[in-house]
């Protein structure tokens, strides 16, 4: 790599508020998780970034799975139970274990974004928002590997314990 | 918020190597990249965790945008003339620069990852990879809010300097 990129620092923008809290019976995907209303509390002092974001009815999350335990770079997915490379994984064990949702916005109400689709624990840190746009975010593949006739499961299923602190 | 969040440290996994060396030039996003080769380097540390990723034709890379100027809470983006909350944009200043790209993944060669779709500079930190699956990342909205009639312009336009340290 020609010496190792610096660590970076973040500081959340906003926490997440849902009636998950424990990673224990969390959704897998806000796709299963569309019944599922919660918000996105902002710190006030971000709340001009929000101007515009009402016009858009989905939205990309991006959080600090903050309950994740990284560590193991090959792991027994949720929907496998095989080893994998964390890399070919959803899995929240990343080693850096960012989370990636696509909510549904219902409302923007100050520095607070009600949403619909989450698939978060209460408490979740928040580190940004960005608006989906499917000319730029919606993609057909060719090939989803080991995922291949199992994403069905997503719905029936639920996190358990095994990635959690 | 109930006291903000900590904040986050994150070890860069990898850097992106791409033909582009400064923001001004490169693909606004990686739709309109498609022709675009490039590599995902990993520390090699990490190559346990690429197992399996080769079953995969898409994937998401999310990566520090080190060479973004954070900052300003209302933006006028690349492909409009008006300010808009950063939050609502997918401009790269937003408060944590966090770079959202989907990529096809050509092939996986040791802790190296060959992509076609890299809307990103030389250098760029890579954070995480994640395999993209429709079923769970694909969404059809309703609204897209001031994108409306104007993603099709990131074929034809770059990035500029606006944004840049």
């Amino acid at each position: 790599m020609g010496g190792s990129p610096q660590p970076v620092t973040y500081h959340p923008i906003g926490v997440v508020r849902s009636s998950f809290t424990t990673p224990a019976g969390t959704p897998l995907q806000s796709v299963a998780a569309s019944d599922v209303h919660g918000r996105i509390e902002l710190d006030p002092r971000y709340e001009p970034g929000l101007r515009d974001l009402d016009g858009f009815s989905h939205l990309h999350v991006l959080t600090h799975l903050h309950l994740a335990r990284p560590g193991e770079l090959e792991v027994v997915p949720f929907l496998d139970d095989r080893l994998r490379g964390v890399f070919a994984t959803r899995s929240p064990g990343h080693p850096n274990p960012i989370g990636l949702s696509v909510v549904r916005l219902l409302a923007v109400e100050g520095p607070v974004v009600h949403v619909e689709g989450l698939d978060l624990v209460d408490g979740t840190p928040v580190l940004d928002l960005k608006p989906f746009v499917p000319d730029f975010d919606n993609r057909e593949t060719d090939r989803i590997g080991w995922f291949s006739g199992k994403t069905g499961q997503v719905f029936e299923r639920c996190a358990d314990d095994r990635f959690e602190t």
